[in-house]
Parts: structure tokens; C-alpha cells; sequence
């Protein structure tokens, strides 16, 4: 990365540390800036985000705003849930699964407008710079990559805002003082961390939950739903057909109501330290619970107990950054072949905080009453093959044991 | 198995199927019986098993009844919550661990009074059948078991009755009609199947749960309580120092109360169909949370990892029946080790049917402010780290997409 | 299996064994008989079989002859090269990998010519009535499966004959006396187990091994040789493109010359008992070794460790007779993920019992002389990264030493 | 790392390399030297090295020389060797596992001496230095850690010379011009890399081998010997007591004669390219093929499975410089928990660069002629029971296959 960078596609938010980022791009390396703004659902207007740009001076082609939900839901969100992927066994994975596709286009862009390198707002302590970066290198062995975070010299709220006034980039009031905490979102979930959040020993205020409501506040009656799965992906919810990003969003407005997919997790990052996050995943909480109710009935037992040992692999790749490598890409297929079968329908309860499965039916079903039936299974099964079957498995550790015995 | 048990130990109930199994035993092979009724804290009086057993002409000295509840919690229950055992994704094998126990206890008992055989209660459709049998033949390579449920041909209600009523065997004036569905319970969970439960589209009728209050009618108010662990294993609730089965029988309580721990689940049977389970395991429910709570700033990001990515084959061991296998006992030996620095306290949030980590602390903690702080960390860790972290992660991804390149 | 079988497709090898069972199939149940000869490359004439099944009364319909080679190479044995797999460290499945195409083929022909049943020679001691009947539940649930060795009480070679005699089949001059060990051969391997092979402490006599030289009788110069890969199989040998059957055929020459692939094993059966074998697998050692060699420059780390990671559960899978199972065919999945660019050319030094790689070149090489060299590399690496990289890999290994230090 | 080292401890060998690395942390950093040289069975002579320390001015109480091989068998290799761990399917890690050592000991120089950092001659591009830096930071977290290799402007051989010469270092004549290739070696292995070798398509020069003869000058006369075991580890050779060290020597000795342990490799590095290294591993290789044999008869299959599983990360871990890590000792602790009974004789034959387990015996045996013969058995093992076995097995494959033929 000897020289400077000539073209730049930002990930820009319109927020005020990405447009100060812009205005840094511009002055330190004096090189143009092409921006990326994406709708991954983060519940917010881009309009505002094209016009800052323009104020800030970006050409109007090189200002690329664009409504990305589907593709985030369909190519990310939906084959990471068939692999009910939880990183360390509580996290669904929220920010990282959207990093690939913001770098997909940040490199795409770059192609397009003959940029020579990609920038993000990420700091140097987290694990969003790696997912950026891994997946930019990915996809473009070439491409620069400038993390202003970890180069210049804006290390206070004191200096940015400086930097900020004196190049006329506008300020929201709200913005004068420090956020207690920072915040990411998409359709999938709002993470919040830092400050306020950064003794785990404390409990997080509630003024931190921004997208489900406190599960005390959750209705007193139960509701029950039911969502359709074809081939391991939601497709219905209710019985009413939707696409990708729209079963998210309804189901999204379903947990947020119940107070459903709040996690308090200390996590471990792939840079080496340990951080405290508050999570809010209210759809996709609900959506691996009704996965893994689906499969219950419709995928055999050899390949759930696959699928549940390669899982903690597969969600480690993707919390480290690491969605466009081989070794993904081959957990991914051996998921995905698990999935031909995984269709039906979950009924499931949401009650003030949680969702439980509490039915599933299939044309796909591998359950047999008749083979399980307490009654008369007219033959479907003869227990006297279990005599057998235990004496074979028991065979092994007979001869352990008569070693035992004669070692004594 | 040529030749007819001489002394058979009987895992005995006190209920109509053990008794008849009892009877069944004297006049199918003529032998002596011994009685061997265990305290697991399913909740039921033992000394009526006792007078039963009289009834039926078990002498004093082969009558074994004994209160178990320290030895299942400490060296079972607790080994395998050190693993955060879930089998496919969400059972806590609360049948499965008491199963190694009982036997334990029917080839110890077997070795002192001189018996040459075991029996169980359990059918030839079910996995504890196995549970029960790869115990006894890894403790004992030369034991007789007899499975009578696999043998006999009293393959109706009514076949079973008439043959309590022609042995005088008192049936309880409830037991004439059938049970609306299975039960088995202990310290740990209750859990119902067949009958009634038999359709896994079916919701559960409400009067299948017998453990836990319905979260609708658990306290409107949340209750916040603290669980203290030693080297991964909890010896405190609330401050109060406690035993293990007072541990688990406080939490037990406290998720009985808040409606903690239902679970409705198809599962794989290690004997090839699939079943479904209505679970409760309140007390086990808060202690998994709990545990994965303090393990999250005591326990190291490698271990955490590995020992994830190990559990699924360790519960799928647990639930086979692998118990006593040297393989179930490798994996011990890894789990434990990672264990020694789990200690401290978590804080637990217990609100209408779900339980949330709130806060944790502990001397042991690696969670380093210093290093993870959105202020200013005094040098602890420098951002410009992780360019050279990114840089080599990503040279093989490079490599790659140069070859993809090429290849073009 | 209530019902005896009307019509039974035999897997027939035309010894004197299966020609017994088919009397018997004849005889016990009064049935039609199909048999299946297959040429898997064992190196036995076929047609031999052919009459002696129209002499055992077998209607010429009835009688299916085929060279199934190409088809065992193609879509069995290279399948499985492609994973490196290895049974317990060393085995290289010669056997358990001929078996799902047999079963498969005698479950189509038994949907071919209505028949309900097929049955097969192999004993209740051994691993392959698994494979085979598992292969065979597995595409044809309804089917019955016989197993004479299992049913029969021709339990002594005395019975076996008599039972010949009177059954007019004829006997081979040197199948009178027994067999000093037993045999299984095709295009992959011949195994020899059982006899003289029995005690594992003993040298296993010369006159076992039939396929190759005694590495002492090898050429006293060594070969070089080239294999070409394509997509992860082989393709050519010297340069000389090759079907998949060819291939192997070739290269067994080749190690058969040199005295390579012979295996000595003590191996845990399924079934639970270890049992001890002699392996000869001249080419498909040599093919082991070419393709982990060819993987060395095209395969990324982490393609190539998850490969690594997965393989001891893909071999367990094939050892006991899994192949048809989801589990399996998701492991093939991923690992044929993996193989896309395995392609290129390895050379290999064949020498008196040993293989080895010594060279390999691919246009698909991820080999970068440019990254690894010693000499200047024109800034294509900075080594000032590998500072950073260490030092965020280290930051929890630090963390937990200062802990250790406080625990002090 | 702000502030400049008082005090170092350098891994020394006293050769070229390091004696500039010394001279150099004098004249940069202006600090004291403490060197540290220790025969890990490189086979060469030590005092050279504290004359050549002592000339270049540091003082004899700062001079550190120890004979550390029997610590580095028993403590390093021997567990190691435990888990049967090769990298790549194929590497002994003969480098990997001499650099925890070190490290070790360099911390240990430093807290006896007050210094306040180490040093080692490893350049940026290696696995090297990522195992000395992560051993030292893992043993003392506030270490220094220098690495020239990636700081000072000795880019060429030129200038190291120059260097050298204004330096008064002594340069032996035949280190003026470049040497060929680079080596490390060590009681367990020689390697070879760089230059000559580094194009993967040629093949290594036979002067490249150091420590093996070549297999066409081998004996033509086969060598039989026995390795005798005792939980795990090596502790005879043909009958012969030994220590871990004097094992590994005579083993080598042997390897050697017989050409045995030559390996051609292009390995995945830690730092994300791929090298090409030539190994000698003569000994190892022996050891490994002997432990295998001997865990044949003696570990169950349950737990060889879950050590097969086990064994690729943990070589990983070990190549990557993840000795002192939690998740090697919970790997080392399951992985040593499975070797309490393998304890016996294995036979070898060594050939012409081969070596062939012949034979194995132990009193801790499993292996069971009664139940695996084909003689009769007395009724050890009861055929009938694979029937059930196999029923079992193939329940939910015959569920599988019901379903695809109603989805037809």
C-alpha cells in the first residue's frame, strides 16, 4: 500500500463520523471520494445521506445510494439461519453477516467508477474493520483499504468536532455532546455497546433497548403464529407468502411487540479482547426458533447432529469476517444439502419476552407415529431388535471392562 | 445370556409396571429378587415402595432404598452443565443423566448381595433401555439385564391388569384407566410423552405441564437473583452458600415459580425414529443461562470455542447412553481443565417463562475495560495492531481471488 | 420380515460359498433366485458364475453378469479420494467402498425382476452385512434382507460340505481343505483377515500377500511417475489421459511392481470387536499420495484444514456402511466444493515399498514464490504486518497470563 | 512497546545470524545482552557458542548453555507424539514443537537475570516468530519482544556482511557466500527450505538430505525392531530401558540407516502463503507408525475416533504457536486421559525408507480372538444380535427412504 490512494468508495452513513471521514479523505490524501450509502434496513432515510454528500461536494455519479434489503435477507441473513448459527451460543450474528455485502458493493462500486481503494468508519478495536477488509481483500486482491480510525489523529470527541467545524461539515445538535453508547443496526438487529454498557457487571439501562419494547410492557395475552419454511428458508408467515426481507420485517414488528430477542452478552473478538454488547434481534430471534422446530420433524437425525457440530465453526467464520472464504463456502453447501427436505410449517407462542415452538406439521416429516405410538404399532417395530442393537453397542465396553477387571 | 438369572436387582418404582415386572421376574424365571428404589428428587415417597415390596415377598435385606439427590446433582448433573449439554440444540437430557446413576447403584447392589442379573422398566422403543443397559454391561462385561417390556407378552393394558389382578399386585384405583400420557421425573426435569402428546402439531394440553406455572400466571413482577459458581460448578444462590441438590433444588423454585424452562421438542432417538417431549427443567434452564453467563468474562475465547464446538458430541454421548465410555470421558477431562477459572457470580433476570443474564463479575475475569474502552485506553492496546492482523488473515484470501482472477 | 421372500436377488460370486447360500435360498424358502455377479475388478472370470448358476437351476433371465467397474472408480473410490479419507488413521476402505454399489445394484435389479428380497455371504461377525444392508434399507425401505450366516445352522465347514454333496454342488479340488485366511478383492484392494492372520502379535505370512511384490523382490531402481488431477481426481498417468477404471488399473500395476500399499491393521469393527487385516492397495496408496500432493499448491489452509477436520468422520461414515445416509452426502458436498481447483500435475518417486511426492505444478497453484521467497520480494509482503498479527493473537494469551499473575 | 529494552535474553546459536542480531541490540538499543543456547540435539557442538559470546562482550554470568533434550522429548515431543499429530495430513511439526521451549526458558533467563526483554533470529515471514512471540507473551505478558528480522535495514546478504565486518564479528569462511537453502534441526527433525527449494515442481537436490540416508543406500537387508510403551510413551527399543531423549537418539539412528522419514512438502503457513520445506524426521516417523501400532490393540475405538477427530486443530495449534493456549491443554488433557492403557510391544520393519508395523502385543489388550475368530467362539458373540444391530441402524435411512418415494 505504498501510494496514495487516487479514487475512494466510502461506506458512508451521512452520520457525522462517516462525513467527517469524507472530508478527511478529501484533505489528507487529497483524492476524490465516490460514497455508498445502503438500506439494510437500519431504519433510517438516505435521502438526507445524498444530500450531505452533495454539500460536501461529491460529484452526483459518484453518490450511490441504494435499497439493499432483499439481497441482505436472501443472500446473508437467510443461509446463515439455516445453520442455526450462533456465535458463542448466544449471538445471532447481527452486525457481522452485514459487513460481506457492504464490501461486495464497496468493490463493485469501485470497479464501476475506477476507484483504487475502499474506505470504512470502523475503529481498530473492533471486529467490523476485519470483516470489511477480509472481505474487500476477498474480493479484490488489489484493492487499497483506509481505516481512518486507526490512522489519523482525531483520538478525542474534542478534536473530531473541531475537525468537523473547520471544514464546515454540519453538526446535529444532538451530536454536540457524546452518545452514551454506540449503536449498529439493520433488519436483522441493533447492537449498542461502550460506554454506559461497559461494566458487565451492571445492569443495562433500559433507555439502551431502541426496537423491542420491555417485556413487562409486552401484551398479557400470548399470540400464536405460524411461519412456512420451503427448503430451510421462511417464505410465510400466517399463511400469507412473502419475500425474504419482508418475513424479517413482519416478524421483526412481531418479537419487537412481545419484547422477544434481547441478549446481554460478554463476547469474545477475533482481535483478542473480550466486549460487552447489548443485542436486539426480535425477527430473527423468532426465526431460529421456528427453524429448528421445522427441522425437528423433516431432517434426520445423522444430519441435524452434523449440522449442530459444524455450527459453532460456521458462526465463528462469519463473526471473524470470514463469509467469502473456501472453508465457508464449504460449510455453507453441506448446510444447504441439508435443507432440501426442511419445509413445512412452526406454530409458535410469543409471550412477553419469549417464543416457543409449540407445534410443527410437514408433508416433509420424517416423524412416524406409527413407529413411536405407545400403542399397538401393528409391527412397525420389533423391540426385540433392541436387544441386539444394545448388546453390539455394548460390545466395545465389555471388553473394557473385562481389561479393567483383569488389570485390577 | 444362555442360562435363567438366579438373583435379578430390579430398578423399582413402588408403581404398578415395576411391581408387576417384580412379580413377572419370581414366576418367569424363578428367581430371587432385590429391589433397588432410588431418591433422584422425583418428588415421590419412598417408603411406600418398601411396604410394596414386602407385599410382594421381597425379603428386608434385598429391599435397597436410598436418597441419591447429592451424588446425581454433584457427579452427573453438574460434570455435564460444565459442558452446556444441549442435545439438538435445546434438550438438557434430564431423563438421559439420571440413567447412568441408576445403574451404577443396580451393579453395586448386584456385586453385594450376590445377584447375577439387572432388570429395568424400561420398553424396547425408548433410549433408556440402552441408557440403562450400556451402564450395567461397562460396570459389570459378565451382568445378565433383563428388559421384561422386550421379553413378555403382556402387550396390553388389559393383559397387564389381569395379570396384577391374578399375582394380587394392588392397583391403585387411578392406574385402572390409562394414563393420558408417559411421565419420568428427578431433581433435574419431568418429562411427558405418548398418548396424548403423539401429534407434534398439536399444542400440548396445558395439563400435561406439572412442574412449572403457566408463564401467564408466573409473578407480573421480574425477580432478579444471583447464582455464585466455583470452578464452573454453582455452590450459591442469593449468597447462601448451598450443597448441590439444594442448589438445584432452590432454582428449581425459582423457575417453578416464574414458569422457567418449558420445553415442547421432536427429537432423534438414538433407536432411529423420532419422538416428541413435552421437557420442564426449570432449575436446569436457569443454571445453563447462568453458567454460560460467568463463563463469558472467566472463560478464554480458544476454550470457550473449542468447548462448543465439542458439546454437541458430548450430549449426543450423554444421550445414547455412552455415559461410561472412555470417549464421554476425554471429553470430561477437556471440559473440566477449561473450568478452573470459572468462578464468580452472575446476576439472572426471571420474568414469566424466559430467564436473561443481566450482569456478572468475578475476580477471575478476563474482561479488561482497559482494553476494550471506546476512551481513551492509556496505550494497552495499540489500533495499528490490527492492520498487520488483517493484512496476513487476509494474504490467503488474496492468493485466492488472485488465482480467480488468473483463471478468468 | 414376517413373511418368507417369493423372489431373492443374490449377490453371487460363484464360489462355493454363495452357491451354497443359493441351494439354501432355494431350499429353506422354496423362492425364485436372482443372482448378480459383478466385476469390481477382483480379477476372476465372470462367466464361470454364469454356468454354474444356470447348473444350480437359475432360469438365464435371472442371471445378471456385469462389469462395474468404471462406475465403482467414477462415483465411489475417487469420491472418497477426493476427502483423503483414511479409517482410523491407515485404512484406505478398499472393501466398505464396494459394497453401497452392489447393494445398489441389487436393489434395482430386484425392482427390475419384482423380487422382495436380496441376501448376501457375508457373516454376523463383519462389518459388511452393516454396508450391505444398510445400503440396501436405505434405497428400498420395504425390502427384506436375508443373511444365511446369520440364519443358518451350517455352522462348521463339515456341514457346509455335506450340505454341498447333497445338494449336488460342486466342490473345487482345493476347497475341500480350508482356507488358511479369507479373501475380499477388487479394483481398489484385496484384504486377508481371519486363520493364520489371527494373532496380531505374529508376522503375517508372505504367501498372504497376492497383489504386490515383496518390497525386497521391488526393482532395484526407482520410478518416477506423473499423475494429472482434474477437479480433485486423477486423470492421466504419464501424461496418457485415462478413464477413472484405467487410471486405477494403472497405477496398481505400478505400485504392484514396487511393493507398495500393504497395510498390517488392527482396526475397530462396528460391530464392536477389533479385528486384525492385511491390506494391499498398491494404487490407491499412490493415489493418496498424489492428491494430498496436489492439494499442497491448490488448495487454500483453510479449505485444506477443514478437510483434514471433517475426513475422520467421512471415513467412519463409509467404514460402517453410511454411505447412502444425509450426513455423508453432506460431508461429499463440502469436500466437492473444495475440489474446484484441484488441478494440475503431481510427480511421484516409486521405490521399494514407498511412494512419495517430489514434485507438483498446477496453472491453478496458490503457491506464490513471490510471497514466500527468501530473497527480495519486491514489497509483495511487509514484514512489519506479521507484528501486528502476533501481537492481536497474543493480546487473550496475555490476558490470561496477567490474570494467572494476579491469582497469585 | 514504547520504550527501548534495558535488557534482552537472545536465543543465541552462535552462529552468523544471531551474533549480528547480538551485536545489533547492543549498538541499537544500547542494551545489556543475555544470551541463551541450548542443545535441543541439533548436533552441534555449544562451547563455540560461549566463546563467540564472551568475544563479543558479554559477560559469563549472562551467558546461559543447557542441555535441554530430555525435557524437549519428554515434556514437548512425547505428548505430541500422543495424539498421532501431523499438520497437513502429513508434517511431524519437528520445528513447531522446539519453539514453546525456548520461549520458556528465555522467559525464565529473563526473570532470573531482571531482563526486560527477548529476542529471536526468526524472520517476518515464518511460522517462527509467531511461536516464540506467542510462547513469550502467554509466559509473561508484559515481555519485550524484539525481532530484528522485521526492524533494522539488513536487507541483503551485503549489508548483513558489512555489518559484520565494521562489527568485528568473525565470519567463517563458507558462510561468505550464500548458503543454498536454510536449516533448523533439532533431536526430532531436520528442515530445509528456501532458494534451491523453493520452486515446489523440482526436485529437492539430493545434498538437501542431512540426516537420512538415501533409501537406495539403505541396507538391502530389512531391519525388525520393537518399541516398547508405556501409557503413551516410548521406554524401550528392543528390550533396551531408555529415556525419552536416548529413545529418540537410538530411534533416529535407526531412521536414518534405513532412509526412513523423508518428507517433500508445500505446507499452508500460519502468516497466509504457502512454503515448501524438505523434513528429515527419521526417529518420529518410527515413533509415529509405533504408536499408532500399539493403540490399536489398546485404545478403544470410541476413544481413537474422538483422537483422530481431535488430532488436526490440535497440530494446528501446535504449528500455529498455540502451545501455552487453554485449548491445547483441554485438548492435551482428553487426548492424555486416553492413553492410560497403552502400554506394550509394537514390531516394526525398517526398509529402504520404509517402516511397517509387523506386530503388536500387550497385557492391556482388547483385541479378542474369542470374539473375532472364525473358529467357533463358544458363544462369546451371538450373530443374531447384528440382525437387531442393523434393524436399528437403518430405521431412520428406511424413514429417509419412505419419504423420498411419497415426495416422488
Amino acid at each position: 500500500m505504498s501510494t496514495a490512494p487516487k479514487k475512494v468508495v466510502l461506506a458512508y452513513s451521512g452520520g457525522l463520523d462517516t462525513s467527517i471521514i469524507l472530508k478527511w479523505l478529501q484533505t489528507e490524501y487529497g483524492c476524490e471520494v465516490v460514497t455508498f450509502t445502503a438500506d439494510l434496513g437500519q431504519g433510517e432515510e438516505l435521502e438526507p445521506a445524498r444530500k450531505k454528500a452533495e454539500l460536501l461536494g461529491i460529484k452526483p455519479e459518484n453518490i450511490f445510494i441504494e435499497d439493499v434489503r432483499e439481497e441482505f435477507v436472501r443472500d446473508f441473513v437467510f443461509p446463515m439461519f439455516r445453520a442455526n448459527a450462533l456465535y458463542e451460543g448466544l449471538y445471532l450474528l447481527g452486525t457481522s453477516i452485514a459487513r460481506p455485502l457492504i464490501s461486495k458493493r464497496l468493490i463493485e462500486i469501485a470497479e464501476e467508477t475506477g476507484a483504487d481503494a475502499v474506505a470504512h468508519g470502523a475503529t481498530g478495536k473492533g471486529n467490523d474493520q476485519v470483516r470489511f477488509e477480509l472481505s474487500a481483500y476477498a474480493l479484490n486482491p488489489d484493492i487499497k483499504v483506509i481505516a481512518p480510525w486507526r490512522e489519523w489523529d482525531l483520538s478525542s470527541r474534542t478534536k473530531l468536532l473541531e475537525f468537523a467545524e473547520q471544514n464546515q461539515i454540519p453538526i446535529a445538535k444532538d451530536k454536540r455532546g457524546e452518545a452514551p453508547f454506540s449503536v449498529d443496526a439493520n433488519l436483522l438487529h441493533t447492537s449498542s455497546e461502550g460506554k454506559v454498557l461497559e461494566d458487565p457487571a451492571e445492569i443495562a439501562p433500559d433507555y439502551v433497548y431502541q426496537r423491542t419494547v420491555h417485556p413487562e410492557d409486552a401484551p398479557n395475552e400470548a399470540e400464536l403464529i405460524e411461519i412456512g419454511f420451503e427448503q430451510g428458508d421462511a417464505v410465510s408467515v400466517n399463511g400469507d407468502a412473502m419475500s425474504p426481507a419482508t418475513v424479517l420485517t413482519k416478524l421483526n414488528e412481531l418479537g419487537g411487540k412481545h419484547g422477544i430477542g434481547r441478549l446481554d452478552l460478554v463476547e469474545g473478538r477475533f482481535v483478542g479482547m473480550k466486549s460487552r454488547g447489548i443485542y436486539e434481534t426480535p425477527g430473527g430471534t423468532i426465526l431460529l426458533e421456528a427453524h429448528r422446530g421445522i427441522e425437528q420433524i423433516t431432517l434426520d437425525r445423522g444430519a441435524a447432529h452434523l449440522k449442530d457440530q459444524l455450527m459453532p465453526q460456521y458462526a465463528e467464520l462469519i463473526y471473524n469476517g470470514f463469509w467469502y472464504s473456501p472453508e465457508r463456502e464449504m460449510l455453507q453447501a453441506a448446510i444447504d444439502k441439508s435443507q432440501e427436505h426442511v419445509t413445512g410449517t412452526v406454530r409458535l407462542k410469543l409471550y412477553k419476552g419469549s417464543v416457543r415452538t409449540v407445534g410443527r406439521w410437514s408433508d416433509h416429516s420424517l416423524y412416524s407415529e406409527e413407529h413411536v405410538t405407545f400403542e399397538d404399532d401393528a409391527g412397525a417395530y420389533d423391540q426385540k431388535d433392541a436387544a441386539g442393537f444394545i448388546k453390539l453397542n455394548a460390545l466395545r465396553l465389555r471388553l473394557l471392562a473385562m481389561r479393567s477387571r483383569r488389570m485390577k
